[in-house]
């Protein structure tokens, strides 16, 4: 990695059939009760990588006999896992009670929680209403596993909120559900509607699992300012919301007593004041926590290669292992 | 129907069934993640009528060629339509701030907003889990379709808040998504699993989409008081919190301008001062809304019935009837 590793590749490759991904994920959000369509088109419509759906597709294109094609199937799919995906997002965002996403106002911020909550168990349904459009019940039970680890990771990320002193492997038991596993199922289920066979689906499934561990890593870290070039990202929001997330854990293991008070009175007692952020980052810098993150986020890009070893050589394959780069050094 | 109408006798005979949909439930609220159990568990064990599951069971015992059995399949199917069922219930109880139910303090005032969305969230997901394990793709999809709908009724009875003068038909079009169509699904999907033909789970449907409906219906009547002798329900809540049901809307057709003026300062400006639910209550009475809700629960009674005219006669059939009426014409 001499440049840094670009998203275009696998963007160029999947554009055609991400365009009809487009078309099916507007086209289901609408809904006779026009709040609907209005609140989630807000979020959707706004936007972000599609980065969930464009593995789906490309997997399903890595799959396929013609690797330039992607079955029907797979639009369906992959607009599932996005309205899966922002269902989440609706939901964080009044956990969170986050005004701003995507450099917009949040849903809860315009339409208040309960619109949002509700809007976001309708995106869940209509997710799982697509999935029954591929016709494969394997598909279904991969996703809606998925589904199930996701809440459950989430749950987990509360019940470690002011625990700065948490074992990494929690840390990482978390991300794999609220993170790892949404991206993984993606990759999987696309190979299996392309024509994958078991050993493909599970190549793809653990490559999107290290690639989804590798971008939340990346996303954790840009919020302690990872990347001097960062924009449209709100620094310090973990922070004031106590999460507990891999810099601060690293930080912790190496703190000095005294240290360890500063954690317990921001983290755990949460007693935040001006200056306590950067002060907090000081401590992150001292002992080196964003690099330290960034190395495990490597060793999940080369997790995310060596599982799509299997594959056949081409550029959709290096367009593959770029976009896991891509996840673990991104500015933002 | 000179008794009160009573649940016992469909209780009695899908008892046997229940007790293993029981075990089922308790079982797939599992979780590593201990807060899931425990919150999930704090709403399910405390029960309620399982009044969905048992229709679920009872279609597929009608549709069955030994009416006594209920295939395995129907188990995964009953203890999912339960858990739908109760992950609107938590997302409710955050929506309307409330904090009671069934008698007890509800999840959200134990413990908070934010684990009642995620663990609502959680049982949709293993809900689905559990629907892929009766192997069959069309109940997934009545199911899923069936959970958007779910969806898109609360939304259009947020929408409606604070409007008194609503037409009779946005009522019935919300009670037919937030209640009608997971009884009707319910109903219907067990009949498919029971073996039944297209015809049955039409019949199933409409038994069950009419019966839910009448459920709503006396619900929204007991909150102002349909019945002399109900308990442990808190009357007065639709009021308190603006929602606007059958007993409101009749009685704003009917209300001359000095009592229209009443309806708009206390359920759209939303000022409500202490002897104002009494005088709800007295205009309420004064034009017979309370009768005349019944009276279209009676119409659904009656539709209920009807869809199951083609089903051959039985115990199991007179006690499906019963249960509808049951339905209209409760205590609590």
């Amino acid at each position: 990695m001499t440049d840094k590793p670009s998203l275009n590749p696998l963007v160029a490759l999947t554009q055609q059939t991400m365009s009809e991904v487009n078309k099916v994920i507007l086209d289901r959000l609408q809904s006779d009760v026009s709040l609907i369509p209005q609140l989630a088109g807000h979020l959707i419509a706004a936007g972000g990588k599609r980065l969930r759906p464009m593995l789906c597709i490309a997997a399903s294109m890595a799959s396929s006999k013609n690797t330039n094609t992607s079955p029907e199937s797979a639009l369906y799919l992959a607009a599932s896992v996005e309205f899966i995906h922002n269902a989440t997002l609706l939901h964080d965002d009044v956990i969170d009670s986050s005004d701003q996403r995507r450099g917009k106002q949040t849903a809860n911020a315009v339409w208040g929680n309960e619109a949002s909550v509700l809007v976001g168990d309708f995106l869940f349904a209509r997710a799982f209403q697509l999935m029954v459009e591929t016709n494969d019940i394997w598909v279904l039970e991969k996703l809606s596993v998925a589904a199930a680890q996701i809440t459950e990771g989430e749950v987990k990320q509360m019940s470690m909120l002011g625990q700065p002193g948490s074992p990494v492997s929690d840390y990482f038991s978390v991300i794999k559900g609220k993170t790892g596993v949404l991206f993984a199922a993606a990759a999987q289920t696309g190979a299996k509607v392309g024509g994958g066979d078991t050993m493909m689906c599970e190549a793809f499934y653990q490559y999107g699992l290290a690639l989804g561990n590798a971008f939340q890593i990346m996303d954790d870290a840009l919020d302690y300012g990872a990347s001097d070039s960062q924009i449209g990202k709100n620094l310090g929001d973990d922070f004031s919301e106590m999460k507990i997330t891999l810099p601060i854990i690293l930080a912790w293991q190496d703190s000095s007593d005294k240290e360890r008070e500063f954690w317990n009175r921001t983290l755990n007692i949460g007693e935040q004041s001006e200056g306590d952020f950067e002060q907090a980052q000081l401590i992150i810098n001292k002992y080196s926590c964003i690099e330290r993150s960034l190395d495990f986020a490597t060793a999940e890009v080369v997790k995310a290669a060596n599982a799509i070893s299997v594959i056949q050589d081409s550029v959709l394959k290096d367009a593959l292992i770029e976009a896991a780069e891509f996840s673990a050094f991104r500015d933002s």
